[in-house]
């Protein structure tokens, strides 16, 4: 975060398939099977619906108005990654748009996470390419001033570390610290493998009161009924 | 508003009949019916495009990060309720997903009103279960301190008693009070009676001015047109 | 934006055949072919995915909750044009539904792009008549005191005179002076002429730092690459 | 908040003297002895800093843009009294500035809370008369349209009845219903009496932890100290 | 707006004795007097409490995170004169501090309008410099980027030509046209003179209902008492 | 910022003489120092003007509408600290009043960072104790969930680790990481020796423009001067 001008090529990356994984779970199950952190703020949205992606981080710090960096970082992408861009102060400006998307995903990215606008999202819809941003918008750049690539970002409230997991969908986006995602991707398969059941569960109209054994703490936590 | 802890088991609902037949009507509608009160602020959007409900109301009151209530709320759901979720303060945190949606809908739900966020909205949309909300959010909740089920709640900034009617559709969310249910339906009826006529004329490039005899007041107001 | 209660009955239109063309760039070609100005704010979406229009400006003035001059501004559409409304003081109410859009579509008209709400998406969507909005409202609007047509208004920041050209996609709404059209749109085309090309090169792995030359200027800029 | 039209001339006011005395205690005391509810949302600000007053409620209900309400509930204020404004949509517009100021003042009342914009706030200042609102703005209004007064409104997310009891502070605006005046009065001033002690002990460098005897159900919930 | 890269050295100012009048009457006398046009909108804030100028326009144009072109307008800066920044995109960065307010205060300038962020506040304060921003932020801008000087621009939803006046206070800041400032001061003053008058009635507790005849209006557009 | 429960008892502070001499320069002095990095969202703003500190970090992480690790974290507090505090999702609660104030300043607190909302302003503005917070509420708070203490904190977009120096002023709040803080000072040093001269070159009416040497740069970026 504090380090301009610089682009670090080796970074340790979480092993591919952990990685990949961890795609199958959505953000709901991943975020609470790190106990309920490392999610982006929920302004964060994907510009069409029903993308859902997990991928290793390559990150990009750039300056308002300034998207010089995004030509630096697709260099330094390698199958599997997803590119994730912190701006040094709020903007709403397009740093992204077709031409990018198809450098981006020639070289093997999965997705863009960004924390300010994008463009050409008819096109970037039909390639496909995901991306989740903070708006959309037509506004153009400018390349004047260096940030850095692969240094740790904090994007949309989330640190986010180079080589760290993105995973991402219609819920948002979840930052996976390399050092967790194998513990994470644990948790997350226990937490899907109970759901299954709960949900036929539920289905069948058995209540969470029940399911739960709610009804006792409830009444210990002073909830009254009134006919 | 100001009772916590308490659930009402016993509500008046709207008449069946009644609350089922204004679905028909838009929200645009049943407002405009109302006398152009009764609306929740713009911020509540469908998380799909398309959905268009009415149903009678249950509603629930939830501390910020908490949805233990979620799990009350459901047992008091008879079929063609919808369930109307109020915070105590502002609060983006994803209360609701697809296991109490299978839930809900088993009780006989119609949709989630929330002001707050939800989360699983994918499988939300293929379910289809119908939810209006602030947000969209992964972010999880607690379940530690009770709130309170079927007292009067206020509702992104509409009041909504239990047993009143819900419309609810692309244009946002309206709040029928079930003493106005007999009265508004039959406001709504008359405006769409209107409608059609008004549309084909429209439609054949007959002006509002003419259609309504604007060219007068407007004159008298002051308009005048320059060549 | 100052004068009250009149209405310009002649203004002097973009030449059709200019108009037009700029439909086949986006917002984002045609902002650039501008020099990155012309943009109104990022807030102005479209109600539904994939509408992509131009077309000749009549403007229309409206105060907080008073949609009476839509009636107004109907009268003075001719076909090409689109309806730019902007409003005296913030407002998110809905001032333009269905039978309105019924109205301006038989006049001619292609879009509406308004600073404030509209209502009745569902059917918009469905006619489809195009509209790129601040939000979405089902709540109505009084008819009660003039305002203006076919004077210069400012629109979600952006200064637009009748007779300017609207281009308006997934990405925007830019707005093209009159006087600059026949200059954008050459500009438009010679952008455009060069993209294929480049998404080509992109596409085969070319690197952006390589096709624009970006080394040696990232160099002298100071930036560093560590491995 | 259904009946537009109407203005109710006998309200229950809250005794005088419950009134009165809940403005020793400021707004966090009050709303804590509520149990937690009862608050404006947090975008309520006063227009200068110190004001702390409490007071009977008269409410008025009035459409976007037009104050002309404003005249009818200044007769039907009674000396003690503070006016609740709300609006039937979100509204940012000056509805009240030093002249309306002068006549509330000469009937009696003690203060303006309303959910939109006033305006002469430096005289407002110098008068003074305490006002909270959600901004300020010198947008001034029409006189069109009646509204209400003296029916229940929602204000700034919080449900509001005539003869309730406001407080207002720099921290906020509570509202407390009339039927719990008594018992929140005593509540709030059983907290206020622990306080002075709580104080003595916190700035004897006592902590909290102790104080409240914390260590033991903190570390039952599982937190752990790391050297 | 559309010119980029250009500095117009010749504008005509309002007549120095009407720019410097129009400050006598606040921006809520002003606004009406012009017919309730030409405020910015109300995000628009004095960095400190009870600043009110007016002055005739300088007008700069820049781009997001790049504060140039203030070292450009300083040069145009005549006494009496109030300069006003617009940005072609959202920005809140801090574009103008001390150093800047001072080379601008010994030009004789009267105050900075600008729709982004400023810093040094305190300084600017015990100055004293006025300042009317969107916010407040140390975040630092370059100079990289060419904007203009005296062109027309839009600021906070305005329309700003050069040379026009500018009246600013507590209450937020209004564009009064240079054509129009005779007859807005005239009306300005009109205004003022009837407000003592009625401040005094009001003040004696005469209702606005009766002063202003309400009372019929009121019943004929169907308002009801109910006692 | 994934730990959850525990608390870190041994950090590493900046030295003492380090981080108090940062307070002599404001907010944007060490920001630009920094290289124009490091500074929280300008919506963190001081509860009232004219407070100017710097500290060593303690940080602290809770959940939404939890204050109960503000207790835990006063006890980790040395004389010189300021206390950083983040919430995992968006909040606007009072998490912190004017007995913790009581009981921080008798730690030896100089002043409280929170990414939510604080209460009891008058109290804490009389002590004087300085909170920089994202809003005013007098929202209360529950305490039953641990949050950790002294691990890696985002605050209001900034990256905060335990030991950092914080300045914080009018202008916002700037995070100086440990290890840059002595080059931070000296180059906030180096900064501030120059504004001296230049103030009163600007103050004698010489322009930035010939001060700086930009009128070459300007002309050769195209700028234009038109008479």
């Amino acid at each position: 975060m504090y380090e301009l001008g610089v682009v670090y090529r080796n970074i340790v990356r979480t092993e591919r398939n952990l990685a990949d994984a961890l795609s199958r779970y959505g953000t709901a199950t991943v975020h609470e099977a790190m106990g309920r952190v490392g999610l982006m703020q929920p302004y964060m949205r994907s510009i069409y619906a029903g993308a859902q992606v997990s991928g290793t981080v390559v990150t990009v710090l750039m300056h308002p108005g300034d998207n010089w960096m995004m030509h630096v970082v697709a260099e330094q992408i390698q199958p599997g990654d997803i590119v994730v861009a912190a701006i040094t102060a709020e903007c709403t400006d397009g740093y992204f748009g077709d031409l990018l998307a198809t450098s981006f995903k020639a070289r093997g990215a999965r997705a863009l996470v960004i924390d300010a606008g994008v463009r050409d999202v008819k096109t970037l819809t039909e390639m496909p390419f995901p991306v989740w941003s903070k708006c959309i918008s037509a506004k153009g750049t400018i390349k004047a001033t260096p940030g850095s690539v692969n240094i740790p970002v904090v994007c949309a409230g989330a640190l986010v570390n180079p080589g760290d997991v993105i995973v991402a969908d219609d819920d948002g986006v979840v930052c996976v610290p390399r050092a967790l995602a194998a513990k994470t991707l644990e948790a997350a398969a226990a937490r899907e493998a109970n759901e299954g059941a709960k949900r036929a569960k539920f289905a069948a109209g058995i209540l969470g009161l029940d399911m739960y054994g709610m009804r006792e703490p409830l009444a210990k936590a002073g909830l009254k009924y009134i006919d």
